[in-house]
């Protein structure tokens, strides 16, 4: 038997009536196949926060100032911010990565210093970062990855901070969905119609002045942010190291749209943990052919999906190494 | 300002978007209702697995023999079921009660021994119970809910196991939902077309047979089981002490619908929590106009839905207490 048909078979012999644990059961193979045994677990899950300022915010496409990205990241630190709070209840290590603040940050415990430059270009004017920026963020995301890699971290969510990321996200969406950008733009963090139609405007401005852009490092670098460059190196990285990636969030998931486009074998990896409440996230679902865990209406970011979701990846493993089997419990199957 | 006012301007104070922990925050403004505060918590969480047999199972109606539901009973008390698995993981206490299973167990720390008698009767022939023993198993179920209220609980999940008792459940929810038996039927633990088939002529003869029961007590105790009568008593009781519900799975929700006929504020404290598989439990989230927080196609009863969704309602929670609001955390709000 392949190991694939070795799961199922462990599966099907649990206590319950057949294929009745649903999701939790194809997560529980998935990760089996992700570790290559029949005894999967999860160690020392992590959570990495990237944040980093975007050019693009001075044009107003957020409702929030630009300057909440920086004042937020003591929030992080302080333990205020809901990421914090679903980590420290479901035990997974949260770390913040300057990725590319507009602020220089004491050193902290919890932060990452990992800053490639302070904030993006505003991407009206031009690229909003150079090659080189983009491959240096890329790599500090797979260093990043390689220590908590070798610290036995075997599972990683990935968070975002970011004033105006979602309009770099939609960007990068639009570009490698060969979607319209009206199709691919939300409220993100909460703009009532008027801000929603001027966000629009900037974008479709944005895309048109790079409409000659290709191939997903020229994207990254040109639409993208410094945290979501980071972001897709860790992502890379993480998975080659065969750790399990869980996946939430409109930021998150356009940084994999470019991850994917450079290694297509990470979907493997990762696990959808949220159906973000954000319009585009659907068809970025709809363009993977993922059905997220999870469907609370979140639409938060900070990796506050994959946070709350990892319990039920837990279910998942655990009822796999727990429940007892029909010939283990005496009780008689189907007749 | 109203309590519910208060809750909503705490929540909406957060470090956050507006709106943006979607379905937590509907569960934070109802907890701290439920419990009449701005500071709600889960204290001492327990599952009540309430198991019983029944007569109607000798008709073929479930592809698993009727001696399982016994079987089930040890393989519960040995820790090696589903929900032994995800209680242990999520921290409740899980008690199995014996409401009426067709075996007579050893006594053990785990097993609540409140068997009314040895499984109902085989509703074809004539009510599933007398009217008295339907009382003494709603008393039963009420007492047993004043003991671990008494110990500090205040969040009470409900599980079931009874070979044949979705047939129970489908005749209930026909009758009080006025829908018909071909709607309410699903596969159970596992029918093929045949099986299926069978079912639901078997059930519309009950149906038949029974058709002019009426009021909500006549219903239970001529179609339900012993374990749906005792589970009914006890949700009535735990609404009635402000404990929060944890519903979850189509024969939970059958108890339900009979508590609610009983006393509809009981809808107040109940926190839906999967979407069961089961066809018709998608009618009953319909029915109460619920929208429960998980859809992990799982349908495997015992109250594995709500063991798995409770660490969602503690985040509900925590992010309600631990969030820093934006003046604490030296936020800007928007612009």
């Amino acid at each position: 038997m392949t190991l694939k048909e070795q799961l199922q078979h462990k599966i099907d012999n649990k206590t319950k009536p057949l294929g009745s644990l649903g999701y939790l059961e194809k997560i529980a193979l998935q990760i089996g196949l992700i570790q290559n045994t029949l005894t999967p677990q999860i160690e020392n899950p992590y959570m990495l926060v990237f944040a980093g300022d975007h050019g693009l915010a001075d044009e107003g496409v957020s409702p929030f100032p630009k300057a909440v990205t920086a004042q937020m990241v003591p929030n992080f630190l302080n333990g205020g911010a809901a990421i914090n709070v679903f980590c420290r209840q479901n035990g997974i290590k949260l770390k913040v990565v300057d990725a590319g603040v507009d602020y220089t940050f004491p050193s902290h415990d919890m932060l990452i210093a990992a800053k490639v430059k302070n904030g993006t270009n505003n991407i009206l004017h031009g690229p909003a970062m150079t090659a080189e920026e983009c491959i240096t963020a890329i790599s500090k995301g797979k260093e990043i990855i390689e220590k908590i890699h070798s610290e036995g971290s075997n599972v990683v969510g990935f968070g975002e901070m970011g004033i105006g990321n979602t309009s770099s996200a939609s960007l990068i969406m639009s570009k490698i969905c060969k979607i319209t950008i009206e199709e691919c733009v939300g409220r993100g963090t909460g703009h009532n119609d008027l801000g929603l139609e001027r966000k629009i405007e900037i974008l479709r401005l944005a895309s048109i002045k790079h409409k000659k852009v290709n191939g997903p490092l020229n994207i990254l670098a040109t639409l993208g942010g410094l945290e979501i460059a980071m972001i897709t190196g860790a992502m890379l990285r993480a998975s080659e190291l065969g750790m399990v990636l869980l996946i939430d969030g409109f930021i998150i998931t356009s940084a994999l749209l470019v991850a994917h486009q450079m290694n297509n074998e990470i979907l493997q990896n990762c696990i959808f943990c949220h159906q973000s409440g954000e319009q585009g996230h659907k068809l970025m679902m709809e363009y993977f052919g993922a059905k997220p865990i999870l469907n609370l209406e979140m639409r938060l970011g900070e990796g506050t999906g994959a946070a709350v979701a990892l319990p039920l990846i837990r279910s998942s493993v655990n009822f796999l190494n727990e429940m007892a089997s029909f010939g283990e419990a005496g009780v008689s199957t189907r007749e």
